[in-house]
């Protein structure tokens, strides 16, 4: 039985690794997050990372209709882990109103839908900071839940205020809380893909030093080191951010173990206390780097002495801290270094099209430069490609256009749809003539895929990487899974599309994948490819019956004078051009080659088009429905047409356990 | 300068009394309240009592849209003063989440409606439940603001919550926030007009022995008398609502004094304490009625003492409270007595026709009886008269029908629409035939009447009062003040109206009203009178020029068969009949008289005016535009025509300082 978990402020620091743990131990999320002070660039990244889908809303909880809008699309939510909220101490004090707004009456309207919608277990973020000054209680070194609260400042009134609320309602009847004061949360997920991103001026020790390491900011304020401690410095509890969110997972599952009422709180910190000055040190010894530092006075609000008596949560929730300070800076520089702008990154750029519609999410890599690619989830689309602010493909159209998408899991015609694998025959869907094309049902570019995960390995070179997991499809059998890597090199004007696919559940399957981008160079002046010269790698073609024929067309060996021009009816291709034989289900051993070379001279530019794919379907666009027919053509490397049926070929488009399905192509402008 | 104040619950219990004392002291008021727990009633009564006319708007501080309106349509409130919340500290364990959604989040939209229109005066109601059990403190006996706060229960974990809320906002500059704790309030408005309307069973000790006493409640439960006090039962510091609500206004006026941000709590309350037994005693005394009481367990979350030090109000605020339990006891009875079921009333029911608009608030009196009047705010008229179950008046029509309306300031024509008083000469709009015509502009139809105050003084008897504040006329000089009184008798079938009009401000003026009902003895059948048959007092009519002549018309001392019936088209009337001399201001010192039956064989429907009035304007309706051309006929009682311009008369029609202009009119049906 999956259960699944609302996750307020999913997309937050803490919020996203705990979606993380909480999909690692095999519980469904749902995110809401108001991305005041988070990027949807994480949980893109966490879908990928964890390779499940995480359904996600732009939501404030506030917002009574559009958060009552997620309880009614997900009536199966079973609990709710509730991280959303403003969380800066100082800023608290500037703008209290904000923070008793978005925390206190947020978390009041969240439970208001959850009594409307029967969920009863909740589990709350608070913080240490409830405690106030426990120093006012002389010999408490480590605080235990029990002392008294005293909180001193608006962000910890918010907190100890939702406490109380809690503590309230729990006694009304019908709901199991669970309050977990976090100590200082530190570190990020070891991948490297998620960690801290705060806005503005970081106000914890360890991002402030992490930005300095990297030259964004000068050098460190250490606010006061007067206080009655081993060096004057504060001492904090710090907990690694995976530790603590393996303690939100101990927590759930503590509740849902719970027969009976609950409300019940919890220190999650590591009983083990830190300086500044010893934080300091370790962080400069885990980067290498020299932080400049200078000694300033006490900041308004910070207590001495913040360290938790862990054992309530290690008796109660079977759970401790299992990282500790060290692997904590090393996490964290590991982050920062691979992510110096936190989720930003110079150049790419995310937008819904649909406001609120991440599913189907736009990123653009290399914005505002002179090569520009824009995907989508839906289909690992390619959406528009921009050559000197030029668009040259055509963009989304109909369903049966596959324009600008991914092509799975079997690109191109299978002869009467039937193929027999392993001594079993199958039938698909098939069109009108009698034949499956691009898999005539379920085809890849109407899925959702996952991410991308963006990375800019170096200035210029973006990466995107789509995960579709192809799981219970309509006509084929076995589950797969998909990644689909783009990398943009705007320098070189280079696009690389590379496809893997493995076996993750099931018998074999067939397998044949292609991008259907159609490319019109000239379409900033003409509809239609009329005037584009083409020249091919070969003119000869596999037909459905696996033979070779001759196509009346120019290759890169022809005279100069000899160029292929489409005009707007001639000629009409659509054909499977063989430039090497078929051997293998990972092509990408093999050399990438150029098929196919196009160029316009109106707009002067050329395309070149390169696979490691042993053939490539050429199609002038005769039959398109949601353009203007011959506004584009489309160049598809893939395996022979066919080939699953030709037992020369078969074994090229079959995918088994333990195999990589693995192809590449590159689009190369001039 | 008039200062505005936005009064949040101002229909409640100890809002509707600070309403009151807010008025009595130059403010004007705006009020919000959802009525979830009071009734617009109260507010109606306040405005007839006060003489003051007070916007209404029902809303729910956690609806931001609803409240901004407000805000908008009343750019100048300058402070607030916030009574609305949730207040039973036994329903607030039951369902603790509406308790801070309501108390908590209401208060917080409020505060940033405030911040956004910067409106920084706040006048906030918490209570001595913040405080808790302070015996926890040995040797307390009257409880200062500097006491902890320990709230017990969910209610008063809300008012600790906004005060902490308020101190934090405070700190963040820009607010003046006075916190007043009261103690426990009882005790109604010395006129009788408005007290505590509990919702179901009461939570408060007063109020309950109040129903015991009127016998809606069988005996009062006395939770505990094993408390360690003088008597054994729980002691509390009793405070009459209307020192309380003297204390909102010392408050304000407090904060209005600040020339810097403040936020102060301030404790309301008489220092003086009294055992449950002790007030039993005096209430049975007040009301000389004897009260069963049953001594039960103790109540949760009852603290045994509860006593304010008052000084620090004393001092600063300089408020004290003048009125001690015995007077509270007796305004209580008078209120009780008066009220037994508050302000809901038998046969009584206000309604809004478009939602939210208590401006045009129809009240029906006599509801669910034989005889029923539904009467609107709008020129105090006559929507509705229903003779066992049916309707024999037009209801609204166009402005120029006036139907059902109270005309005024000078009902009928002005020849020339001029007149001279005290030696000068006013010229007054006119209409298209050179003559002024109920006033031309500015007529009472289209005015908004204040109230009604609704009484039931006996038994099928209902009085209903509206006040206007007819002043600044467009046309006329000087301000009046006008009170229209209907007395709706059911058994006998009668509806009697009272006018009466005194000069506040300003020089003599001429006057003259009355009410412009078009009946239809036979609506149910007919859209036109045709059929109906009418007999007049006489048939002597005064004509524009003061001269009189006859008119052809039967009177009651014709013959049966020589009755005048009206038919579709003739006999078109529309005179002024003299049935008396005109001789005073006040017309009531006269006779009441018959002066015009009519009865409808169709219907069985018989209608007699009687009036004090020297006159009547019979008028059969034939240019009617908002209704069928004679689809009514009006009798218009008043003074005789153009009476301001002869001097016979003029008398009759000039209201000068110290004077009464009064008249009557009254519709009896068989």
């Amino acid at each position: 039985m999956v259960s699944k978990v609302l996750v307020t402020g999913g997309a937050g620091y803490i919020g996203s690794h705990a979606v993380v743990e909480l999909l690692a131990n095999g519980y469904e999320c749902v995110v809401v997050d108001n991305l005041s002070n988070s990027s949807y660039e994480s949980l893109a990244r966490v879908q990928v990372l964890a390779k499940k889908y995480v359904p996600f809303y732009k939501v404030d909880l506030i917002d009574l209709e559009a958060l009552t809008k997620v309880f009614e699309e997900h009536s199966d939510i079973e609990s709710v882990i509730h991280f959303a909220g403003l969380k800066a101490v100082g800023e608290s004090s500037q703008i209290p109103l904000q923070y008793y707004q978005n925390n206190v009456s947020g978390t009041l309207v969240l439970l208001q839908l959850m009594q409307k919608y029967r969920v009863k277990e909740f589990v709350f973020s608070s913080s240490a900071t409830v405690y106030g000054d426990y120093t006012r209680y002389p010999g408490i070194i480590q605080v235990p839940e029990t002392c008294p609260l005293q909180p001193t400042n608006p962000y910890g009134h918010t907190k100890f205020t939702i406490e109380n609320i809690l503590r309230d309602v729990s006694a009304s009847g019908g709901w199991k809380f669970a309050i977990l004061r976090y100590f200082n949360p530190i570190g990020a997920h070891p991948s490297g893909l998620i960690g801290e991103d705060p806005l503005g001026i970081p106000n914890n020790l360890l991002p402030y030093m992490a930005q300095v390491a990297v030259g964004r900011r000068e050098k460190l304020s250490v606010f006061g080191n007067d206080y009655d401690t081993r060096d004057g410095t504060p001492i904090r509890d710090y907990i690694h951010v995976v530790d603590l969110a393996k303690g939100h997972v101990a927590a759930l599952k503590y509740l849902q173990d719970q027969e009976n009422d609950i409300c019940e709180e919890w220190n999650l910190g590591s009983g083990k206390g830190s300086s500044v000055l010893e934080m300091y040190d370790a962080f400069t010894r885990s980067c290498g780097i020299k932080i400049s530092k200078e000694i300033v006075g006490r900041r308004n609000g910070d207590v001495p002495l913040l360290v938790a008596k862990p054992t309530k949560a290690e008796l109660e929730l079977n759970w401790k801290t299992e990282l500790g300070v060290k692997e904590s800076c090393e996490d964290l520089w590991r982050w920062v270094t691979k992510n110096p702008f936190g989720y930003s990154q110079h150049g790419v750029i995310g937008t819904t099209v649909h406001k609120g519609d991440y599913d189907n999410r736009l990123v653009t890599l290399g914005h505002g430069s002179r090569f520009q690619l824009i995907i989508s989830n839906r289909g690992a689309s390619i959406i528009d490609l921009l050559v000197d602010g030029q668009s040259i493909v055509l963009g989304p159209g109909d369903p049966g256009d596959y324009s600008g998408a991914t092509i799975g899991r079997y690109a191109n015609r299978i002869v009467g749809g039937k193929y027999d694998l392993d001594g079993k025959v199958h039938q698909l869907t098939t069109n009108d003539n009698g034949n499956t094309n691009h898999s005539s049902v379920g085809c890849y570019s109407e899925k959702h895929f996952l991410g991308p995960l963006v990375k800019t390995p170096s200035k210029g070179v973006f990466i995107a990487e789509y995960v579709l997991l192809d799981e219970q499809p309509r006509d084929f059998q076995s589950d797969l899974q998909v990644s689909v890597i783009y990398t943009l090199d705007v320098q070189a004007k280079a696009l690389d599309i590379q496809y893997q696919a493995v076996l993750t559940k099931g018998e074999s399957t067939p397998i044949n994948l292609t991008n259907h981008t159609y490319f019109n160079l000239n379409k900033v002046n003409a509809d239609t490819v009329q005037g584009t010269e083409i020249r091919l790698a070969t003119n000869k073609a596999v037909g459905l019956d696996g033979t070779l024929h001759q196509v009346d067309v120019s290759t890169f060996n022809d005279k100069e004078e000899e160029v292929t021009i489409l005009d707007s009816v001639e000629p009409r291709i659509d054909h499977c051009f063989v430039v090497a034989e078929s051997t293998s289900l990972d092509s990408t051993k093999g050399k990438l080659r150029p098929v196919l070379r196009a160029s316009h001279p109106e707009s002067h530019i050329s395309l070149e088009v390169l696979t490691t794919e042993p053939s490539f379907q050429l199609y002038t666009g005769d039959g398109l429905t949601g353009f203007t027919p011959r506004s584009g053509f489309a160049v598809e490397p893939a395996r022979y047409v066919n080939a699953i049926n030709d037992e020369r070929w078969k074994k090229t488009v079959t995918l088994s356990q333990g195999d990589a399905y693995r192809s590449r192509i590159v689009y190369r402008f001039t």
